[in-house]
C-alpha cells in the first residue's frame, strides 16, 4: 500500500524562549524539521511528505530549505487553527483511493527506524499503529470523586508519541465528523470514531523538542545516533 | 520541625550498561550521589541526611568518599529487598517524636531548590508534600473492560518525582502496616493508610538518572546552572 507521512509542524518559539519557531532551529547545521524529513525518507525511501506549516512560515521554511544542499521533495500544506485541523489539512491533501499514512510531530526528529517499520506493518495488518512508551516515573490520576489525584499502576499507563499509523480512510472518516475539544491527539480523533488502537513499541530518544534542555539532549542523541 | 533527608539508593548499574552501580557514576568528577546530597545540604543547612545502601555498596561508597574532598555528613543505613524495606529501614533508623522526613531517589540531583523549599513548607502545614510534574505527553490507560489503552485527558494526569515529604508520624504507621504488591512508591504507602497525598509542583529537570541518555542529559543539565 502506498505509504504517506504527514509532518504536522505548528509550533512557535514561545516555550523555547526564542524568535524562531522551534521546529526551525539548527541542530548540527540543519533545521530540526529536515531531520524529521530525513529520518522518514531514509526509514521508507518511496514514502510520500506532505509538511504542514502555518501560513505565517511557509516562506521562512522555503528560504531556509534554499540554504541546504539536499532536501526531499515534500508537497507544503496550510496549517488550520488547531493541531486536528492542521492534520486534517494534511489528510485531506491525500488523493488516494487507500495508504497507510503516518502523522508525526515536526520536532521529533528520532523516532527509532526499527519502530516506523514495525508499525507500518502493524498498520497495513491492524488498521493503525501508535508509538508508545512505558512510563519510568509514578503516574497520578485525577479521580473526580475524591477530588484527589491517586496512584494508578504503572503497567496500565503508556506515554504516547508520534508516528501514528493509520489507514487513509479511517483517517478521513473519523476526521470528517469535526472537531470535538476532548481530542488528545490524531489516535483519539480515530479512536473516537470506534476504532480500537492499537500501540506499538516506540523508542525513548524520540522526545518532542520543546524547551531548551531538549534542544540540548536532542544534540547528546544526534551525536550518539 | 526537625528536618531529615532519607536518600535512597539501590540500583544496580544493569540499564546503565556499566559495572558501577548508577548512583557512584561520575558527574563532573563527583558521584551523582554527591551531588544529590549537596542539594538537600545546600537548599536546608540544618538537614539531617540518611543514606539508604545495599550492604553490598556500603564500602564502595565509603572509598568513594575518601576521595572527596569533603563530604557532608550522613547517617548510612543498610537497604532492603525492594524500595519498601529500603524506605523502611531509613525510617526506621530515625528517633524523634516528629519530624518532616524527605525521602528522595539517589539518582536524582537536580530537584528545584525553590519546590525542595516550597514542599517543606507544604508538608508542615498539609502533612505531606509530592513532588509532581504536568505530563508533556498524550497518556492512554488500561481498561479492563475493553482489554485496551485508552485516551485520557492530559490534565488527569501528574508524572509523579521525589522528594516525598511527609511527617514521620504519618511513614511509621503506614509503614508499620507491612509491605504490599501495588506500592508504587511511599506515597502510595502513606496513602493506603487512608491518608490524602498533596501534590506540590516539582521541575522537569529533576530527572531520574537511569539509562546513559539520562547521564549525558544530566550533564548537560549541570553545565546550564
Amino acid at each position: 500500500m502506498k505509504k504517506y507521512v504527514i509532518i504536522v509542524a505548528g509550533g512557535s518559539g514561545s516555550r523555547m524562549g526564542t524568535d524562531v519557531p522551534k521546529q526551525f532551529l539548527m541542530l548540527q547545521n540543519k533545521p530540526i524539521l529536515l531531520h524529521t524529513i530525513e529520518k522518514f525518507v531514509q526509514t521508507v525511501p518511496e514514502i510520500s511528505i506532505v509538511l504542514v506549516l502555518p501560513k505565517s512560515q511557509i516562506s521562512y521554511w522555503i528560504n531556509l530549505c534554499s540554504e541546504q544542499i539536499h532536501i526531499p521533495a515534500h508537497e507544503i500544506v496550510t496549517g488550520g487553527e488547531t493541531r486536528f485541523h492542521s492534520s486534517y489539512n494534511g489528510i485531506l491533501s491525500i488523493q488516494e483511493d487507500e495508504a497507510l499514512v503516518a502523522i508525526h510531530d515536526g520536532v521529533r526528529p528520532f523516532p527509532s527506524e526499527k519502530s516506523i517499520l514495525n508499525a507500518f506493518q502493524q498498520a497495513e495488518e491492524k488498521g493503525n499503529a501508535v508509538f508508545a512508551v512505558d512510563s519510568k516515573d509514578s503516574i497520578r490520576k485525577w479521580n473526580a470523586n475524591k477530588q484527589n489525584f491517586e496512584a494508578v499502576k504503572r503497567e496500565e499507563i503508556k506515554i504516547i508519541q508520534t508516528p501514528q499509523i493509520f489507514k487513509l480512510s479511517s483517517l478521513q472518516e473519523a476526521f470528517n465528523k469535526g472537531y470535538k475539544p476532548f481530542y488528545t491527539d490524531d489516535a483519539s480523533v480515530v479512536e473516537n470514531n470506534g476504532e480500537e488502537i492499537h500501540l506499538i513499541e516506540g523508542n525513548y530518544e524520540n522526545i518532542k523538542i520543546t524547551t531548551p534542555e531538549d534542544l540540548l539532549l536532542a544534540e547528546v542523541i544526534l551525536k550518539n545516533n
